[in-house]
């Protein structure tokens, strides 16, 4: 008794994303069956549907920051009732005994499952994603939205917000520590409003002058133009801590000088070699680092949504409707979004 | 009424290390005069000796791993008296009124005075090392030697001691926690000794066959041989702290999949670009981090000799006489020596 589910897949790397109608599983016990209302568009989206990354799986039905309310239960889930506003973000099970998924970990767990493009070891389906109508999902991996949140703003919180809430959350030893953001699409604009509800002083790296109103509204104290040498050097050894969000390689050498003694830049964005070499000098002589930091487990991403419903916190969303997904594509490619595209489901007729 | 002293000096970096004479301070206020018994010889005092780092100022006396005897006090000071044992670093003053020096920081001080190689702001005069009979030191850059513990093996925790101490201070959790070394020479046997001490479960990282008993001997639980694919899969995931030794570029990323989910791999040998490319992926995707960690300030340095005095450590030393730093250079340039030289200074006849 599968569940039979509209959505829109990619068929190849070069094909445009199309209707597609695929089933879900028939609900085990554990299982919260989702009508989702938003879906937010990630960059990953994109890349995993043309295969930049390889390891693609045709067809691919995208996304994995998804807003919607409970439609049916498994007999053994008492967290949620029908007709409760839930989320999903980037993963849907894992190992649940390793110490990562002891720990809450999950992300870090060598066998989680992410929502799109993975195998699920229960039966061997292809899961999918949120470009589509229902999903079911086990009742470890959803989330509670609390109320009063506006749905749509709140759909990219389960990437965008955990994936810069997450190095915070690790890395902020108090809210006397200096934050810098490198990058201002989905996830640095993220990243402002959270550094900013902790109580840091916060600062936005980019490359793009014109930014500083916008970034200021987000919760930037000060905007440093990474091109321009005066103002790196005025920076000199302020931060405690640099969020990386940039996604593609380029040299983090200009950035380590701004890094205070014991200070960490993280990076969340680029996973690949760094094509200029790291120069190690400057972390040994005074005890810096360069570390990553993938979303977040599933207690910190709840302890998340729950923190940004009590400080007013949600995304800036351009709502899309689902046949727009491919022009949207285009415009993130050259980042022609303030600051995340969401699709509201209700434009995709079953 | 300067202090005339005889040391040995590089007076070029072609030159061949040579007695000289030359003049230490007439004591200050605040000033320990002491005798030197020991001096370690680190890699470092090589690689300025002959300017393989640039920035020599010749003559140079090298030496920065210093044990000696309080031979007079400057009118101020009250921490010391005469005849005490006695150590100096690799440093002897700082600014004393930034951050990291309130905090004992005094490694990480943008004006820090190295014991060799720099210029002493207070009088402009050229700072000269442990190579030399007499040093004439400020008070607050005077380190206890613990009463018991055997002063030529004490003479190289002055620099190798505290800088493997200094980050498995920072960096271990507590000593349920797995910890390894990269490399076995001086600075990888403190650290091998000093990770045991702590508790830690130590495994050492070498690219040499046979270092296995000797490894052992000095508080290795294991060792992993880097060039053998099947052992380094095998501590895959495994430790919590790895502190790398190596004092040349070397690839790092074989060594990321050995770091646990928030491990860290703390550079103290290598300070330059890796030639290698860092992949960012393994760092993103387990939340692991690459730093540095620079000696220790005063505080901790002294905590150290401390430690090691409790827990019966020092350095396994070959004693030399100081005529004999030349030959001892080429030995060292070719790893032959376990695992440190230290000068007795008695040989060097006034």
């Amino acid at each position: 008794m599968a569940i039979s589910v509209i959505g829109y897949a990619a068929a190849s790397a070069t094909s445009e994303l199309a209707p597609y109608r695929f089933e879900r599983r028939d609900p085990r016990g554990d299982d919260v069956v989702i009508e989702i209302l938003y879906c937010g568009v990630c960059h990953s989206d994109l890349h995993i549907a043309r295969n930049d990354w390889g390891g693609a799986l045709y067809p691919v039905v995208p996304g994995h920051e998804i807003v919607g309310r409970v439609t049916a239960l498994g007999k053994d889930v008492t967290r949620f009732k029908i007709g409760d506003a839930v989320g999903v973000g980037c993963l849907v099970d894992s190992c649940r005994d390793c110490e990562d998924c002891e720990h809450g970990q999950e992300q870090y767990c060598e066998n989680k499952v992410f929502t799109y493009n993975s195998i699920d070891p229960k039966d061997g389906s292809l899961t999918q994603g949120g470009y589509s109508k229902t999903i079911v999902v086990s009742d470890r991996f959803v989330l509670k939205v609390p109320k009063g949140i506006d749905l749509k703003g709140a759909a990219p919180l389960l990437c965008a917000g955990i994936t810069t809430y997450s190095p915070l959350r690790h890395w902020l030893a108090d809210e006397n520590d200096k934050v810098a953001i490198i990058g201002l699409g989905g996830l640095g604009h993220m990243g402002l409003k959270l550094a900013k509800a902790f109580g840091a002083e916060v600062t936005l790296f980019t490359r793009s002058p014109g930014k500083e109103e916008d970034a200021k509204r987000l919760g930037a104290d000060h905007v440093v133009l990474s091109t321009d040498e005066k103002q790196m050097a005025a920076v000199k050894g302020k931060f405690d801590l640099i969020i990386d969000t940039v996604p593609y390689d380029h040299d983090l050498n200009p950035y380590i000088p701004a890094l205070s003694v014991n200070g960490t830049l993280v990076l969340v964005g680029y996973l690949g070699p760094l094509g200029t070499p790291l120069n190690t000098a400057p972390l040994v002589l005074q005890r810096k680092a360069v570390g990553g930091s993938l979303i977040g487990g599933l207690p910190e991403t709840q302890e998340m949504l729950d923190f940004c419903a009590e400080h007013g916190i949600t995304a800036d969303v351009e709502v899309i409707a689902m046949a727009d997904i491919n022009k949207a594509y285009e415009r993130l490619l050259k980042s022609d979004v303030k600051y995340r595209f969401v699709i509201d489901m209700a434009t995709l007729k079953a």
